[in-house]
């Protein structure tokens, strides 16, 4: 099933009805809404919708409609008979997924779009909050559809109380509120408290008499409500809300035609060489949820009959680069960050604490699993938090071997590494394209070459770079990717002797040379900017472990206590997790792969689950005791404003305990199952396996057989990789992946959304967050395997 | 009058009821809970407070709590005759301010608190937002008392979602609900769904039956009620509710007693020597609203007779490392934070566009009035939109002068000049304390010595450092602050000739010896982390007026066509605003006191209001066109994950519009009054001044005098820098200000409240936000003055 579309179309105006309670005139405002609609712009169709009607069929409210708002098409699309809350109602009845009641929205507000323009109201059912069939409250339910909001107030005793708290649960979903309705009432009068309140919100609040008390002769009553109607619908107060909800209605898609155009003249854009895009290439988003952004539909993707519609869904291929774990418009994180805003704002944090920031160094200390790991500091960005690391690396190898601070010391890395785009974190990589240009950069360091894993036609197989060949051999083909992660059989048969023989003989040339170095620093199993490369964890774990124990090699102190095995011994190994931890690649860390504990350890992007900057680099106690001495000087003199701000925390620590419970409850079992990760794994199909994607293995497998257009492919968590074969070279600077990428842009025209991912010269990549589902998964596969089909022929 | 306190004690169980909707039985709840409380700790004192009292008095909450509730003291601190919003009933009665009603309560408390152990149970007035007797709602009011709260559900049809929106008001506020409340209902049982929607919150929902049906025969009514309450009171349900606020009450007050021992052994502190840190010297810091932590009271501090109160009011005196704004705990920046993580959460910046990003973008170049500035690039922080700003200017530099990336390319700056902690941003400031041990610091440009400006002895001061006196000459003495940056009657007189021969002379020598220098960047008006010095504009107007006439000068381009006043000339101009500007001196830039306009100007701190991190770097388009070209590679290399969060941006859109609007209504009149700000200004006392601060002349006048002690000190905008005379030298090392920080630490023993502050060496500072009330800096000023008064006694 497509995913679900957000409604918006140019000529039909969509807003929903919602109330601050039950029983506020939800009905009574709407009837006024469609007919005042229907008699102002009379050529035009005017349609009430109840996705959910509860009680008896001939009280319902589209009843309601026909009767009081002849003229007006009504609709209700499903219905209980029950007069309770719809989730109570439809208990023992069949209820269909909330994604199926979205879609027959869609579905039904499509159809009347092709009619022609016209008004569409939405009515709610109870109040914000009441649950809809399923059990998902409404505000929850329906904030994919990106509706706009009719809000009608509570003019009883509480109301306002009632009106405030509805409008706020609204806001926090992103809801736009665009005018709220009240029944006038002398007694409490909470029409003029609510006006003063809201319009420092810039939202009108427009009042309606009552409707007459009840009459007991139905016809009469029938009658009065009828005139009640009438005046109502005539009045100026109703054709003054639908001029506003007019205006707001044409407003909003006039400002999402013009923003990219706007952007293109006052937007730096990152990463992005102005020149060789315009304005029509900027994505305008609108909205987002889960792993979908809602899109502005290009104008040159109009097409006759469809043209009309505004906004679709395109699904996040680069988690929004890299950061989202647990979906967009998450309701726990927005709480999480709200109710920290709420508590403390940001407050400062040298010499304070506060419990945010004391519980995520908790968490994140004992998820962790290194022995070695006590401390954790925090900054802003994986960038800076690589930054922080170097500097205490770099303290603590400098006064163990007594060099100064002026001596050249490097760092040993991996080519394509790559840290963040603050000078030092540059300088930590080898010169690129992404660097030979900034005139401060100084790559200061040396970078091994390394072994790197794809599958290719079915196989995995660990591909020797040319320049290595000589030193560490040939290619080697395993069955399954859990055969060539399998470290401890690996070295069993020693396959790792050559891997450190040749890091030895390496490092070994450098230190002659005189070089110094002050740390090793890598990204364990994934290089993610540098190319989306797979590497050999075998070599990594050779890496760090011939440079523990080279400490004769690095300089002249005499090596250290070795009692405490938590001490860094040789050089300090900084594991660089920013892109990789956090259940990226389906664990708490990505260095668990490589069986090496770090010294010093970085995370970022899914700490947060995709909300907001933080960073968090964790160290060891022999570490942290490099910066300890009397003076205050010799303190670890870094700090941001915002360091370890609260909301960060309050997000991250609900970010990462939500991922652990989610790994702990399985809720990842259905892409552990060998079904459908296949060959990533050698376990037997019984076993949920430790090597494991949410990408299914036959589209791997297809993909690693189209061998004329595709290199070789990987998946791990939620990554996916396809390295195209690149006729101009590899690298960054090459759009071998382009064509792949334009057809994703493109995508379903039928069913109208998309795949928004990112390049990296010749390499796709496509990644879901940890909150992916099987469904969406195989969806976006489908439309893989299609686009790369149609290249195939194309080309 | 002291700030408000927030209720926390350690004997003093405190809790505050608040209901879901107005009639939800607050009252019948709150009476069992009180009648348990009496029985189960009978050898205690239970309270009830209803702070707020509509209604005739004789059915009063209070009186219903003295006829079922024997034995429980209860107490109105306010009552209004009519039964309507408290806000309605005192129409046209005396009010009195939130902060009165609020001391009332906590002095109410504090004196229960010193009769010994027992509960103290607060019910507020119908619904969450329901408007206390200022208008202001009850959730906003009462944050600030930190009370946990127990939210009576409500069990009607609709009652889910009001139960649902009421907690979610509560929580954006920062309250911890602790326990929620609700009657047994068969009908609609939402009790069922409330107990399973919020073990998701880890909140226990208890219910209790329903009282009997009202009878008519008052006598007999009473007997009902009368049972009914004991047998609620004698339930295992009203034991198990109370037992439970117990233990959260005991677990609370243990974890903020730990919580400093555990940040000592698991968080390492930015700038901080660990080595000379104590686990008490850590501030724990519970809460925090407005310009006041809420922290706790350290032990050493803990005093006869009030040694049980757990928490106190810290002025945060470095408005929390610069960052704070519109006050902590802001409902309408947390609105808009919460809005945008429902709206989009994060979504990927680079090639799209949403309206936050837009909208601030647009609301900046607008805002800040300097033609040259039409692009905005947003990154993280003030330092790495420093690095982004100097990555910029020495591009556009470096092409224009046809020099290589390899080349030494510096900047040009001010000694003491501080613009962040990255390398990148430290390589910008001349070798200090702050960097000289830091092993990839390497200083890359040269920093010109600068006269700046004191308060001594009544008059304003432009000091000229010895090393300059020379050529500048000597000091001069100014009647008003206003005098000193009225640049253009200055100029008039020629005052900036010398100041331009100079710097002309240092130039000219730097490059006769092979310099080449990319851009001029420097703080406007005030050099910060550096030491608070107030700078003389004039000499910051003839830096910028020199580097621009001087292309021939930096290198051998022919000169740019200079129709186009908007094109930078010379080198680029860089303002590091990123702690001057936005309204921290009293204006939108800093750099309007230079009246000059630069290429690239940074922004952060302020511009998010001090709720999250985010920085805008805006450039102009002779920057901007110098990236364009058609190699992707030279496109400005720089990209955060969370580059233009929309949390971030909204925030910031919000805050900065809040500003704006404050401006506009004159909101900081009082401050500006020449009666407060005094001879910052020239002007006559019945202008508005254009240079004032909300720190009082009369509190600078006296400082200014006691000379012992103080050399100078200065006030602008909110900023207050007190200059102490330093036997051990001035600079970052001193512990000069140590003492004057200890004693506004001890702060006011009486009220018990102090103030939170940071000092630069021998400089302490206190800054308020954009918010601080004239009263509160009035206390704090008395505080000031009291604080060097015994100093200057003691020493």
């Amino acid at each position: 099933m497509a995913p679900v579309h957000p409604l918006l179309w140019r000529s039909l105006r969509v807003f929903q009805v919602y109330g601050a309670n039950t029983d506020v005139g939800k009905t009574v405002f709407t009837t006024i809404l469609c007919r005042a609609a229907n008699s102002i712009w009379g050529k035009e169709q005017t349609t009430f919708l109840k996705p959910v009607s509860t009680g008896p069929e001939d009280e319902a409210d589209d009843r309601h409609i026909q009767k009081y708002a002849p003229g007006v098409d009504r609709s209700t699309l499903l219905q209980y008979d029950l007069a309770i809350s719809p989730h109570a109602a439809a208990k023992g009845k069949s209820v269909p997924p909330d994604k199926e009641l979205l879609s027959k929205i869609y579905r039904f507000a499509s159809r009347r779009a092709t009619h022609g323009p016209g008004w569409l109201f939405i009515e709610t059912a109870g109040g914000v909050h009441s649950p809809g069939p399923s059990g998902t409250t409404q505000a929850d339910l329906y904030t994919v559809l990106r509706c706009p909001v009719v809000l009608i107030a509570d003019s009883k005793l509480g109301g306002i109380s009632l009106t405030i708290s509805a409008f706020e649960s609204l806001k926090l979903r992103g809801y736009d509120v665009e005018a709220i309705l009240v029944f006038q009432d002398s007694e409490y009068d909470n029409e003029r408290y609510l006006r003063d309140y809201f319009t420092t919100h810039g939202i009108p609040v427009v009042s309606l008499p009552k409707p007459p008390s009840r009459v007991h002769d139905g016809n009469i009553d029938a009658k009065v409500m009828l005139q009640y109607y009438k005046e109502g619908g005539e009045s100026a107060a109703a054709r003054e809300i639908l001029d506003h909800l007019d205006r707001r209605h044409q407003a909003r898609i006039e400002r999402l035609e013009a923003m990219s155009g706007e952007a293109y003249k006052r937007i730096w854009y990152p990463f992005t060489q102005h020149k060789l895009i315009s304005s029509d290439s900027i994505v305008v988003i609108d909205g987002a949820r889960g792993d979908f952004f809602q899109t502005l539909v290009p104008s040159t993707k109009e097409e006759a009959g469809r043209s009309d519609l505004v906004l679709q869904p395109s699904f996040d291929g680069s988690a929004s680069w890299w950061t989202q774990g647990l979906g967009h418009g998450n309701p726990s994180l927005t709480m999480a960050a709200a109710y920290a805003a709420g508590r403390y704002g940001h407050v400062m944090f040298a010499g304070a604490v506060h419990e945010p920031a004391l519980a995520l160094a908790e968490t994140l200390l004992s998820g962790i699993k290194n022995p070695r790991l006590t401390r954790v500091f925090f900054s802003d960005n994986g960038s800076t938090g690589v930054e922080v690391a170097v500097k205490m690396a770099l303290r603590a190898a400098r006064l163990r071997y007594g060099w100064t601070a002026s001596e050249d010391i490097g760092i040993i890395g991996l080519k394509g590494g790559y840290h963040g785009d603050t000078i030092g974190a540059m300088d930590c990589a080898e010169p690129s394209t992404y660097n030979e240009n900034i005139e401060w950069y100084d790559g200061k360091g040396i970078w091994f070459d390394y072994p790197t894993i794809k599958c290719i036609d079915g196989q995995w197989v660990i591909e020797v770079p040319d320049t290595l060949r000589v030193d560490l051999g040939h290619d080697q083909a395993f069955p399954s990717l859990s055969d060539v992660f399998d470290i401890d059989s690996r070295e069993s048969r020693h396959e790792h002797k050559i891997y450190e023989e040749y890091i030895e003989k390496v490092l070994s040339h450098h230190v002659r040379n005189d070089r110094k170095f002050g740390a090793l620093l890598m990204e364990p199993v994934v290089i993610g900017a540098g190319g989306m490369q797979l590497v050999d964890p075998l070599y990594q774990r050779a890496l760090v472990n011939v440079v523990r124990r080279s400490a004769n090699l690095f300089g002249s102190s005499s090596e250290v206590n070795s009692s405490d095995p938590t001490c860094w011994t040789g050089l300090p190994v900084i594991f660089d997790e920013v892109f990789t931890g956090l259940y990226r690649l389906g664990r708490f860390t990505a260095s668990s792969f490589l069986k090496s504990d770090a010294d010093v350890s970085v995370h970022a992007k899914l700490l947060t689950g995709g909300l907001v900057p933080l960073s968090t680099t964790l160290a060891s106690d022999s570490i942290f005791q490099a910066f300890e001495s009397d003076d205050k000087a010799d303190a670890l003199l870094h700090g941001h404003s915002y360091t370890a701000h609260p909301i960060g925390c309050q997000v991250a620590l609900e970010s990462v305990r939500q991922m652990q419970r989610m790994e702990k409850q399985d809720e990842w079992g259905w892409a552990k199952d060998s079904e459908w990760s296949g060959c990533l794994s050698n376990q037997s199909s019984a076993t949920k396996l430790e090597v494991w994607s949410i990408w299914p293995w036959n589209l791997l497998d297809w993909i690693s057989n189209q061998t004329e257009l595709v290199a070789g492919t990987w998946a791990l968590g939620s990554v996916l990789a396809i390295h195209m074969n690149a006729a101009d070279g590899l690298g960054y600077k090459s759009n071998a992946a382009l064509k792949l990428q334009r057809a994703l842009l493109d995508g379903d025209k039928e069913a109208m959304w998309n795949v928004h991912s990112r390049v990296l010269g010749n390499v796709l990549y496509i990644m879901g967050s940890q909150k992916s589902t099987k469904d969406d998964i195989a969806e976006i596969s489908n439309m893989i395997h299609h686009a790369l089909t149609t290249q195939d022929r194309a080309s």
